[in-house]
């Protein structure tokens, strides 16, 4: 198949290389040109993609705010496409965007779950989805062959598939992955007021504050788009702070150790 | 040199191991039996801890909060020990007991930042320490010679050293390490309160989460011998988040982006 790849970095390069290796005939186009010289010469991308029109399949990774600007722009002209995916982290806003743009019957939402604090063409590689979540929104109108098509690719990338709503795919990733986002960006941004450096925490508290690196024009994205659900799980772990500010300072340390036993207890699941 | 470890977990195992290959003679001692059983076995223990007194070295590597009890229970039989050690993760609370207790020419407080998630001596490595950063608290009467054997120990065993006071020490551990640690745990009870299991985590996920399965009893004893400045810490944090809250309802998500790159300028240092 021809498959045509819109942004060319972790993710998008990533499935871009899954694929070429399967044996399709990938096109790719990225906002940054050298992405795409670099997918040329690793020899993934069989040419820069012009027209998404003649591809089989159309696999959209770009920042999820301008994911429905350009799903909308390219609609008309998709006149081979059996299927079009998206591999964005929040699926309402794409899915109904693609209902809109009269692709429901073609369009599956993904979401690997398979980030990196990295990004961009030179953090992408083959394994990336090896034994990943991967979440498939459809819409309400997706044909049996398109669905069918998306579940393919993924497996065969690797991934284990999912497939769910995409309003409640948002409202559970603002607990499982914006959640802790934006808490390693809060944390972050304590430490540096603090005038602690990462190079002074030991190997806890540079798990912690890892996802800070991440992109963050792509989570500011995310967090606009979801910012319903992430303000709900955001006033839960408030709550729970406070709870635990307050318990600190109890003799005893009895409730913060009943707190950290349940900690536990969830960790060993 | 004959050397008692005190506490067979995964810190005072780990550096039973490093000492018997370093060709001293280690005896060590445990509340759980089967540990000085599995140490005997391994070859680390060249028998159990009966008479601390006829060590040149004492270790001691028991739960912070029963170390100034443990330590003032010992120090009258401490005839032959050129140096007394522990290897909490809080300082002040141990080297004023090491004075009070009059150890205090013969006592450094040692912390090494190498901690783990999991514990007990079935944690406990060769190798542990690393390349750690390994704080060393002398009292205010440390001899030269004791500081230094102190110095020369875990140099031999990879760490890297950073001498402070005490209360300094605990001040910046409650920013680079208790506040982690307890941000891991609130996440974990949020998460458990909101119905999300640890699988269902992406990798950012699991890494904030796997603080939350360290050793209760550990860390509801470090909390209470430094709950001021964690007191402290979370605050600072809460004020945090709450900016970050109040960013989120705003449109635009500029103010949000603005913190997303911050965190991650502190992240790049």
């Amino acid at each position: 198949m021809r498959v045509g790849v819109i942004g060319l970095g972790l993710i998008g390069g990533s499935v871009a290389r899954e694929l070429a290796a399967a044996g399709h005939q990938v096109l790719g186009s990225d906002a940054r040109e050298g992405s795409v010289a670099a997918a040329q010469e690793a020899g993934v991308l069989a040419g820069r993609l012009r027209d998404a029109g003649e591809c089989d399949v159309v696999i959209l990774a770009v920042p999820v705010q301008h994911a429905p600007g350009v799903l909308a722009l390219l609609a008309p002209g998709l006149r081979q496409a059996r299927l079009v995916m998206d591999v964005g982290s929040t699926k309402a806003a794409i899915v109904a965007a693609a209902e809109a743009a009269g692709l429901g019957e073609r369009f599956v939402g993904a979401h690997p779950l398979a980030g990196d604090h990295r990004s961009g063409w030179e953090a992408s590689r083959q394994g990336l989805f090896r034994d990943a979540t991967v979440f498939l929104c459809p819409t309400h109108r997706t044909a049996e062959g398109a669905l069918l098509l998306a579940q393919e690719l993924w497996q065969g990338m690797g991934g284990r598939l999912e497939q769910m709503d995409a309003g409640e795919h948002d409202r559970r990733l603002a607990w499982s992955s914006h959640l802790p986002q934006l808490l390693s960006t809060a944390l972050a941004l304590t430490l540096a007021e603090a005038g602690v450096s990462r190079d002074q925490l030991g190997p806890g508290g540079r798990d912690m504050t890892r996802l800070a690196g991440s992109d963050a024009r792509m989570w500011s994205g995310i967090a606009a788009q979801n910012a319903g659900p992430i303000g709900d799980a955001l006033a839960a772990f408030s709550t729970q702070l406070d709870r635990m500010r307050a318990e600190l300072g109890r003799a005893g340390a009895d409730g913060l150790r009943q707190e950290l036993d349940g900690g536990r207890s969830w960790f060993e699941g």
